[in-house]
């Protein structure tokens, strides 16, 4: 008989409140002879105001033993800004090697979109996870004086490059239109944008039919305002990935329905599923929060651990909820109900 | 009486249609005892293949002896990606120390954007223009192997980021709303973050009248395309302005419209105003190309060199030729007409 045994961080805001409803899709869809196991951590500002840990060795551990991490979202005005992203999010991107950070971007059917004439959106990107100026690598001298120097240095390598972009080259091969484009800034970045290009361009040769393109960030966040419907799949960096799937979810139907995957494809870590929006403190604890974002993430660890048929009912129960739900404003509880029902029927 | 020593650098592709029509509409607009005298170069793709030179030391001596430059574009797909870029562009923001990257975004009324509902755009974002990740502060080991190794370097300084912000603040306060908006990643690049954070507010201290207020890059996308009319000014670094900035460009119109100064406030050096578009080689030479980017850019020049009234008059005439310009399709050269003749009427 077949299990899944889940670690579940509800984290802080509304996080608490989205992930509660990602669970009981979760159980609705799930074959009955799937036994599903989760272990709550406490994870997030409240841990860290008691404790001031963010993640210890011990969690690390814990963690590990499980075959995915379902999160609904980390951080607290209260918490100095980046001590829980780097001391909690980036940590775990970081030693469970979650290298590819996929992010679907879908303008489903009755869905608003700040761009006019409802154009066609259906992309992934394909962000890298664990390098580029997210390292960490940077320091500062003369700290607080008129004379410091700050630097961050973005770190990149043919190994953690080219996983990745076989990675999209796969997953663009596998979608119908096949097509994948490289998204860097390598008429400026040029160490790290050669880098890029040329294994890109290396592994290309490996996906004949797969049709390749490369824009500069800059350019990049232009079409996807005036043409998205030109995006398959893209590949890019971690933090040119950061930008521009947040103006992805923007332009296709807003952060209340992104979903994200921080996946680690060996299998040799579990992978972690999370909405892309954050805790959303201003309406925590309200009901208020659109819980299709983690419940799509539930998707995505679905068809992650290999439950396919599961995966696509979720969303097409998301797409034709958003289809039929017309003006009535539901609580974060009423969308969960009417998703669970959906995708049990 | 009063002269206007200009270095002209029509450049490759669209730049000479252009930037043809900016000098008209340059001479249109001046008074009659404004002594006007051009110099032409052929910085750009030709000169380089020609002679292997970007731009030589001769040539930045005989930059400097101007009071002002205009460029249309630099770039070529003939020349490798980056060459001109970072031998011509760069090198000149780097040398004339052009750390203010002036960019304002304005929607005006009859041009088409891309966000539905025709919001208000009115901001303008005051970028970095010496520092950060465009430093060209990187390398590679390995280079070519599977063990490459490419690292880029972002460097930030007190006295770079203090400059340009304080040049921000002023600017925010000499607006009606008075509004400043930091954005970085100040939760990843922490090193950065935290001087452009701490500058930022040390700064605002002085300027009491000013509203601050701080965004993700990633965050600020979003806001860009959901709700524009929430920026007043924007001051960013290097990197996440040139992103935002072409974004906000998309949303305010298209690049057919956007302007930019590459400016040093202190005058040591002569700044330099161009379109923030390129070379378009697709549409080049075919009189397709809309010079209200130049023109408008020469208006930033003229406020610079301290002509507001005939910089107001250009900016007046653009928006009146816009609102009345209707479906017909016009040359460039038609453009340029009717606007000279507005700002000479
Ligand atoms: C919270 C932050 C560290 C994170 C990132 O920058 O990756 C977030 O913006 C995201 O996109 O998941
Ligand atoms: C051409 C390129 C080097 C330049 C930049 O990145 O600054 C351009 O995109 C711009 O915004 O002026």
């Amino acid at each position: 008989s077949r299990s899944i045994n889940l670690a579940v961080i509800p984290g802080d805001g509304i996080g608490q409140e989205v992930v509660a409803q990602g669970l009981k899709v979760l159980r609705a869809v799930l074959p009955q002879d799937v036994k599903l196991e989760t272990r709550e951590f406490d994870f997030g500002a409240r841990r860290y105001h008691a404790t001031g840990e963010t993640l210890t060795d011990a969690d690390v551990e814990a963690l590990k033993q499980h075959d995915a991490i379902l999160l609904g979202a980390i951080g607290d005005p209260s918490v100095p800004s980046g001590v829980l992203e780097r001391g909690f999010l980036l940590k775990l991107r970081f030693l469970f090697d979650h290298y590819v950070n996929l992010r679907p971007s879908r303008l489903l059917p009755g869905v608003a979109t700040p761009l006019a004439g409802q154009p066609e959106i259906d992309f992934i990107v394909v962000r890298e996870g664990t390098e580029g100026p997210y390292t960490g690598n940077g320091g500062s001298i003369r700290t607080g004086t008129p004379h410091e120097v700050a630097t961050e240095v973005s770190v990149n390598t043919a190994f953690g490059v080219e996983r990745v972009v076989r990675d999209a080259f796969a997953r663009a091969q596998a979608r119908p239109r096949k097509k994948l484009t490289l998204v860097h800034k390598n008429n400026v970045l040029a160490y790290a944008g050669h880098l890029w290009t040329n294994i890109f361009n290396k592994v290309a040769k490996e996906f004949p039919d797969v049709t390749t393109d490369y824009l500069h960030v800059d350019a990049a966040t232009i079409f996807l305002v005036t043409d998205p419907a030109r995006f398959d799949v893209i590949v890019t960096d971690n933090l040119f990935g950061d930008i521009i799937t947040d103006l992805a979810a923007a332009v296709s139907g807003g952060i209340g329905v992104a979903a994200s995957g921080n996946i680690n494809p060996s299998g040799a870590f579990p992978s972690m599923f999370e909405p892309v929006h954050g805790s959303a403190p201003d309406i925590a604890g309200q009901g208020k929060a659109d819980p299709s974002a983690t419940i799509l993430s539930v998707a995505l660890l679905l068809r992650h651990l290999g439950y396919d048929a599961e995966a696509a009912r979720i969303e097409a129960a998301v797409s034709e909820d958003l289809a039929a739900r017309g003006d009535s404003v539901r609580t974060t509880d009423e969308i969960g109900d009417a998703l669970a029902v959906r995708v049990a029927g």
